[in-house]
């Protein structure tokens, strides 16, 4: 099988969709979860442009990736100017990345319109920076931007501006279709004939501008490209980049080439969710091979027939990508599923045997009002010892009250007062905090910390709010999800409402009540 | 140049989409739409199957449609029963359509597998069923579902199913790429080859699961077809149909080929955006052509080589679809970016000279601090407009109080009181809302409604929250995005803060300043 080689560019091109903005501890726990893929590149940034970015690059030697290298981005020398004094260059090598991508014109008309300098300097400076980098001992791939326009306006030139980084011992020639309005055909076509005039590897790096960002970077692929560059769900500039959620598959499943390690492909569609969870980016449904409905049937006949074989209606098996089928209108789907996930959080399967119909008919209600419980460990665990009566709850609300006030331009100040029933015994207390949330938080800890000591090594590490129906203003319901840790592990929990308070409760309260079913029944070990 | 006819399955396969259900009053509107576009048949429904559709066929009569044909959607007689006595085949007539696309197996595999009869009988179900149909005057298209596989597995029988229409004076056989696996360069193979073997002419009919929809298409029309089926913004059963919205463009502007009146390529956004809202689903910003971001421009040297010429960064005018071109100011831009931008919303470039670089460095702080302005207009517009001093606020908070309340298992009460300053009056009020934000939001209106009437036309349409630094739990920062509109228009501000409500109120009050800025210093017109 050919092999065919994958750089993620995530970090990089991916950010510049509009809407997306990543922070430094984002985008390190991308990079070391689109690492456990088994992809061989993944970009980091571009050094020579963003101080975070290069503070990426320090950060990320702590995490210990198994596949991935990684690698900067950068432009060619600036003109008129030795590369070793430029400071995008000198950027790279001080990252300390082994690789790199260096993007270029390719097109006559960008380097007298945006770069405006001579067709010859542009070749000096291709040149001159592939060679300056390669001397440096670093893997160098050349991105040549806008190829495809450039060709079909002025072929010669934009083989010259690809032979100038072949001369100077580029690693891989990368052909960008930057603009996205090359047709499949056309790239297919240029791609072969540069292929016949180059020795260097051929690269692909397409855009999603005329929705055919993945049928570009096949074609490429088809032509003799040996290297894919794109990113995860698609995300990057205007319409986004080359969806490596479906590249993947479409090369490895469909076309018969090795991208990534066979047995990691199951995990495609949590990379996908992982990233557009922190992207703060919804998860669209309708996403090939990653998405809710990717595998849905809803059509009568399709449900009937996926029944009696799930080819009549499935182009791939679901679970090959870490999928799953679901049938809309039928209430058969679930059972494995859960003992699936069951056996997954350590929960005792003879403890759910019996009650698998009613906890799946629990998990169907609250996903129909916007629970998730995908990414709620927390809370989907405690929803399996409720309905087992292994939970038993030891405290009981009986209310609270929060007071935001705000005089002038003064800072809000958020007080809680909260009432709970701790083992017979009524508490009532009250705290402060820099947000609703925060203060409630706080008062619910004061209030059982005498009762459960160990809740002071609880500490909340991530409040993620996502409104579910954006066409209700702020009537619309929002799902919170919270996830919590102590010394030896982290949970993530869930709350759904019209109201933002009270969702954060429920997440709030799930939270706790999971730590505390940790530590009075099983202590530490079983929950790994 | 040659013609492609375009055949919409919106209001049929469309509705197969997960989460999309029109009512009937939604489909004749939907149908009434599409047809502004100039396509050529508009499949309204499924009438053997669905008494809303029979429905629909009745009620279209009354829609005066300029240039698209209703057609109606079957499929082959039953086994073992003549075409006329066929309850499916008998509803498309009496629907009074004088089109009709039936769908009939062509893959062995599903004939024994899905259909359970044998291979010969399909073969007659499909002859006798075109026939039947042909004889009583109809224009007849044969879907021949799963044409890919089916070829695949055995090309003989595939063929055969084919021919069979074909004999019986089918007017396109539309080869059907059901389950959106097959690869771009199988599809063109394959349909050349039909093509060889037919007189018939050839439509075709993808599906998005390997997200080829498109690509699939083009390939089939480069190898004959001359009818393209598909759906606005690619709604459809799993991953969607074939994209109309990519497709046609695509076709017509870059392909040579004429699929509808040129001058009627300018309403595509318009339709898009309008399908979109009947289905409710949310309009991607990333779509291809007719999203919002799709013209976008995020990143730095994108925008200032846009300024010079436009057709460095994108693949074609905007304006012939409809849609237009954005520079998105954020951390990256520069004086050029935000000259755009003040052009853009209208503000004097005259006023903001000799601001331009307090504006930006005003810009880069809030961003440092967590705001965004790429997709905050409003707020955008405000804050270039304190700098030059051209907005003076109308009124002022002395404070305001946010109480929640829960007592057990109930809902949390939300009540907001506030007192504003009003042009020198004091407003001291209260409301209700079923969320914090929601009550924040009520109280402000109902303390300004009395002195500026029109604010009761303004409503907040959508509401969204992020979480910036996640490692602080709930005391970690927040952005808060609001997107109000009026009759004539929309906007979108931003507030950030460690306290959720904080945030809120941020963004709430700058919608409202936007609001009033808008009637009191300009009304409508300026805005657009």
């Amino acid at each position: 099988m050919k092999r065919i080689s994958i750089y993620d560019t995530t970090l990089r091109d991916g950010t510049q969709g509009e809407g997306i903005s990543l922070s430094l501890e984002d985008k390190l726990r991308i990079a070391a979860k689109i690492d456990t893929l088994g992809i061989d590149y993944i970009e980091g940034g571009w050094p020579g442009s963003n101080p975070k970015d290069m503070e990426f690059f320090n950060r990320i030697k702590e995490y210990p990736l198994k596949y991935a290298k990684v690698t900067a981005f950068g432009s060619t020398r600036r003109a008129n100017i030795p590369a070793e004094e430029d400071k995008n260059l000198r950027a790279i090598l001080e990252s300390g990345v082994t690789a790199a991508a260096i993007f270029g014109k390719s097109w006559d008309f960008h380097v007298t319109t945006a770069l405006r300098t001579t067709l010859e300097e542009n070749l000096r400076m291709i040149e001159d920076s592939v060679r300056f980098l390669k001397e440096n001992g670093l893997e160098v791939f050349f991105d040549a931007e806008h190829f495809f326009d450039g060709y079909k306006n002025n072929p010669q030139y934009a083989l010259e501006a690809v032979k100038a980084a072949e001369s100077a011992g580029v690693d891989v020639v990368v052909l960008c279709e930057t603009n996205g309005g090359t047709l499949p055909h056309e790239v297919e076509e240029i791609t072969g004939t540069v292929g016949s005039e180059l020795k260097a590897p051929l690269g692909i790096h397409t855009h999603n501008d005329s929705e055919l960002g993945v049928a570009n970077a096949l074609m490429a692929v088809r032509a003799g490209a040996v290297q894919v560059q794109g990113t995860i769900n698609g995300y990057g500039e205007r319409c986004g980049n080359c969806n490596l959620c479906s590249m993947i598959p479409n090369l490895q499943l469909k076309g018969g080439y090795q991208c990534i390690p066979e047995e990691n492909m199951t995990k495609l569609t949590e990379v996908s969710l992982y990233v557009s969870e922190l992207a703060n980016q919804v998860h669209h449904n309708n996403m090939p091979f990653v998405g809710k409905s990717a595998f849905a049937h809803k059509g009568g006949i399709h449900a009937s027939a996926i029944l009696r074989d799930a080819k009549t209606y499935e182009h791939i098996d679901p679970e090959e990508v870490g999928n799953r089928q679901r049938v809309l209108v039928s209430e058969l789907a679930g059972a494995s599923n859960l003992e699936y996930k069951a056996k997954e959080l350590g929960v005792d399967l003879s403890a759910i045997n019996g009650h698998t119909r009613k906890i799946i008919e629990r998990i169907k209600d609250l996903e129909h009002e916007g629970f998730q419980f995908d990414s709620a460990d927390g809370s989907l665990e405690l929803l399996m010892r409720k309905v087992t009566k292994e939970y038993i709850q030891s405290f009981t609300l009986e209310g609270f009250r929060l007071i935001m006030e705000k005089h002038g331009d003064n800072e809000i100040l958020s007080e809680a007062v909260m009432k709970l029933k701790v083992e017979d015994e009524i508490v009532h207390t009250a705290a402060e905090g820099n947000g609703p949330v925060n203060a409630l938080d706080n008062c619910l800890r004061k209030a059982l910390e005498d009762f459960y000591p160990f809740i002071k090594d609880v500490h909340l590490t991530d409040y993620k709010v996502r409104v579910l129906d954006e066409k209700d203003g702020t009537a619309a319901k929002v799902r919170v999800l919270i996830e919590s840790r102590d010394a030896t592990s982290s949970w993530t929990t869930v709350g759904v409402s019209e109201n933002i308070i009270e969702a954060s409760w429920q997440a709030l309260l799930d939270s706790i009540d999971y730590a505390l079913f940790k530590y009075s029944n099983h202590g530490d070990g079983l929950f790994g």
